[in-house]
């Protein structure tokens, strides 16, 4: 069991209904017009509420930060690879997926997930050590994304990424050394961006995999970019590109209507 | 006076020669392999080295970072508005500024330092309120870029802002209702993004002055970009635009040479 604490962690994760709720406690006397969402989402899903004395929940809680609530959940799951892959078959677009060896902590992890979802990543696959984290205050940083991404556990590359790679998407990693820019790949195809940490890079047994390497362009003599911006601005290349792309479909479909 | 702690940030302060030292304090019996680049930037500049007990670093440090380092220097000092305009006139490239209306902490604050040094930025403007932060975690979480960065403090918009505006620099606010996206704005001419804080966005006095509005395209139903994260895409397309257009005029330029 977890402990989620406040409205910011628990909103997200109850709308998200990927983690099972066991209880949710509220503060006596709380203000029943801030915790109307929450509350109904508890119902809609028959989720025990319990109201108790606040020093309850302040013995339950590390931060300060509940604000009143506090749920008892399920840790967010893990999506089984196999699962990643009727995902991806799924979608009416080619997937985007985002793979993280490294991170600094657990608020850049949360804010790489949300920047993840806002460019449209179908998914973000960690490694098992990165997996390793502080779930709440990943969710907190995350603003919500983490409850609503699948997240895939990744311990063995060679054994869980080949169904991946050999099911048509195209595993790109990202090196400062790299000779080609992230402008000069087409990423509206089915693609993995492989991202390491800052300390260590990329392992040796994903750059084996990689079907090409990419670098952002940066200026000489300045520090790189954090892990986390580096995803970012990599996602958002992704979503440029794709949305180019939809664009100019639609341009042309409207050219084909109008001629017709 | 302020007190840096540990060879992350006194290092690229020292390399930066923006503050001033009155000391640094060295732990004794510290491997002089460690601390062999501080001590020639040290000795280069003159600046006074004492060998203390560890005790007496720990007495005057918060974290336990410092590594039997401490500096005793000036803060950053801030650039007047005055001087950012000689530095832009300057330049042998149109000018490329940041300014930040609001930030969430001193680290996120530091990390935008760190993407807007990397991604080509001449100078980062910071609001008054977003300048009273603590310069040690921003300059760690910076990985010295706020040591080497020209900072400018804004406190009135109107009259600081307009010299800027008259000596040709565009300002163009960041907005997630904007229509236009930061893929349809020329970033190839002198110009100031403007982004504003998470929760309350660009002020008013700087809406009125933007000479145009961008939005970075994102996935409808996903939280927003973070402030730092907005920030680093945003630089990232006006270092795609620059470096394109250099790329293009050199190979402009290597076409008439094979010409003549």
């Amino acid at each position: 069991m977890e402990i989620l604490e406040g409205k910011q962690c628990i909103l997200p994760a109850l709308l998200a209904r990927q983690r099972k709720f066991r209880l949710l406690l509220v503060k006596q006397n709380i203000q029943p017009k801030r915790i109307q969402d929450i509350l109904a989402a508890a119902e809609a899903q028959a989720i025990p509420i319990k109201y108790v004395d606040v020093a309850e929940i302040d013995a339950m809680t590390k931060g300060r930060s509940h604000g009143g609530l506090v749920a008892l959940c399920t840790p967010k799951p893990a999506l089984a690879i196999d699962k990643l892959l009727e995902l991806c078959q799924k979608l009416n677009m080619p997937p985007l997926l985002l793979l993280i060896e490294g991170t600094e902590d657990a608020q850049n992890l949360g804010y790489t997930l949300r920047s993840a979802e806002a460019l449209g990543a179908h998914a973000v696959l960690l490694k098992k050590h990165v997996w390793n984290f502080d779930g709440v205050a990943v969710s907190r940083a995350s603003s919500g994304a983490f409850e609503r991404l699948p997240l895939v556990q990744i311990e063995n590359v060679e054994k869980e990424l080949g169904p991946l790679q050999r099911s048509g998407i195209k595993f790109y990693g990202c090196l400062a050394g790299a000779k080609r820019t992230i402008y000069e790949l087409d990423l509206t195809g089915p693609a993995m961006l492989a991202i390491g940490g800052e300390r260590r890079g990329l392992s040796g047994a994903l750059r084996e995999r990689c079907d090409g390497f990419v670098k952002i362009p940066m200026l000489t003599g300045a520090s790189s970019l954090s892990l986390s911006h580096a995803a970012t601005v990599v996602m958002a290349e992704a979503m440029r590109q794709r949305r180019a792309q939809t664009l100019s479909r639609e341009q042309g479909a409207e050219r084909v209507l109008l001629k017709n």
